[in-house]
């Protein structure tokens, strides 16, 4: 999928979420837990709900690891149920690899070849080589890690180096020189709004995926504020507002609901 | 495993050597790639070679990622054949994962309790509630990249903060303020021995896992020289110098002999 596919498929629906599918067998409704494909019943469940509000969806990849062969199966099955029956949609790996050359071209092997995922988000902490197999993918997109969400960002992220600039910024600027940085989106926390004016000095027409919305208490509309740009430029995430909005058999319903109203809150941005 | 099982180990066996088991169907022996079991095949017989001379081995999550669901099953395998045929080898998951702290959780989850690995190596950038959740296993080991041995630590992780100190060091210094600490062993790449001084003077009794000798160019002399301390402190991994030494028949003759050689070469620094 390419960045002006996504584009359209923004100005189409009006929408620029994403769902995260961070999908937990300790929290999907009870009624699912007996099905013989718990985890994949409960994303398609979930996609079927949503697919019509939102842009992207991004399993986020410990979830299936943490069930092992189970876990597999489910996120290849999810991975397929998306390309199948909403071809228009994003797939996003929060997969977070980062690794030496031949390494990172085997990760990129698992997510962009046999998973068929559109984007993976990779960790910059190894630099250019670790990042560049990814990049050799033309048809795909690589999503780096820039400021998190999270309050760990402020032990390395936010840390000033002494040419003056923080080292996300750092991050922000050697990724530009990498061979296919085009293909580069950045991931920025929302609940640091107050950044994202540096950062679109640096990127202004990168795509950033912005986690934290939702569960993590950032503000949608800080987000735009600073964030959008000409193309949009943005796929804000939601993981647990949506997919967990209700523990109970109305789960559908009540992710569509949490959905639609981003949507609508999104549109309004637009 | 705990820290003194493994330094008694390396005293036993006179050998700090850590087998990376980065294992790729393309280059595995062309008489094992029609095994219905081929990656486990070839680890269980490169297992059985070396294991008399080294102390730990390091399977490389990318290459079984790569072959989806027959990897999971192979990479499940090999770390149950070494527990139930060599119980006192260390195992390390060489993952290098890095995510907020939920989702940090289910890749710990993953790694330490479903494939029962004793140590996983995990990325710094997110910072502390990103390594943490792997702390917390208390029996188990969190190994931080601190200077990896790719080029591409001279992006990030040698820069200059306005504090004067280099990113790694940083990153060596914030970590051991954190929770559990005493858990945490570091990366550290063979091909840049001349910072090895540095990284004693802030961690002079952690274990390093040290990639890079063979295949990468590092010299097992200058990280001996600089790196050992008097509980040895050194994990010293070779990956493509020992598994491919040969492509043939006598891949495990091959193997071992290469094994053998730098187990004696451990020898003589300890």
């Amino acid at each position: 999928m390419t960045t002006s596919d996504l584009i359209q498929q923004i100005k189409f629906k009006k929408s620029f979420l994403c769902v995260g599918l961070d999908t937990d067998l300790t929290k999907i409704p009870f009624h699912l837990r007996k099905h013989h494909s718990p985890i994949f019943e409960f994303n398609r469940q979930i996609i079927d709900a949503t697919a019509k509000y939102c842009i992207a969806y991004k399993p986020n990849i410990a979830f299936y690891e943490a069930e092992g062969l189970k876990g597999w199966e489910a996120l290849k099955q999810t991975v397929n149920y998306i390309k199948e029956n909403y071809p228009n949609i994003f797939t996003i790996a929060d997969a977070k690899r980062g690794d030496i050359g031949n390494t990172a071209s085997k990760y990129a092997q698992a997510f962009f070849e046999n998973l068929k995922f559109d984007a993976i988000t990779v960790a910059p902490y190894m630099g250019k080589d670790s990042v560049e197999p990814f990049l050799a993918y033309e048809s795909k997109h690589t999503i780096l890690l820039a400021l998190t969400s999270n309050n760990g960002a402020f032990d390395f992220q936010t840390q000033t180096l002494d040419s003056g600039e923080a080292l996300y910024q750092k991050v922000l600027q050697t990724s530009k020189t990498w061979e296919n940085s085009e293909q580069l989106m950045y991931v920025v926390g929302a609940t640091k709004p107050k950044y994202f004016k540096t950062i679109r000095e640096i990127i202004p027409q990168s795509f950033l995926l912005v986690p934290g919305v939702g569960a993590q208490g950032g503000s949608l509309a800080k987000v735009c504020k600073y964030g959008l740009n000409k193309n949009c430029g943005l796929l804000v995430n939601s993981s647990r507002g949506i997919i967990y909005a209700s523990h109970g058999k109305d789960f559908m319903q009540a992710a569509e609901l949490k959905a639609k109203g981003l949507q609508k809150e999104m549109a309004g941005y637009l």
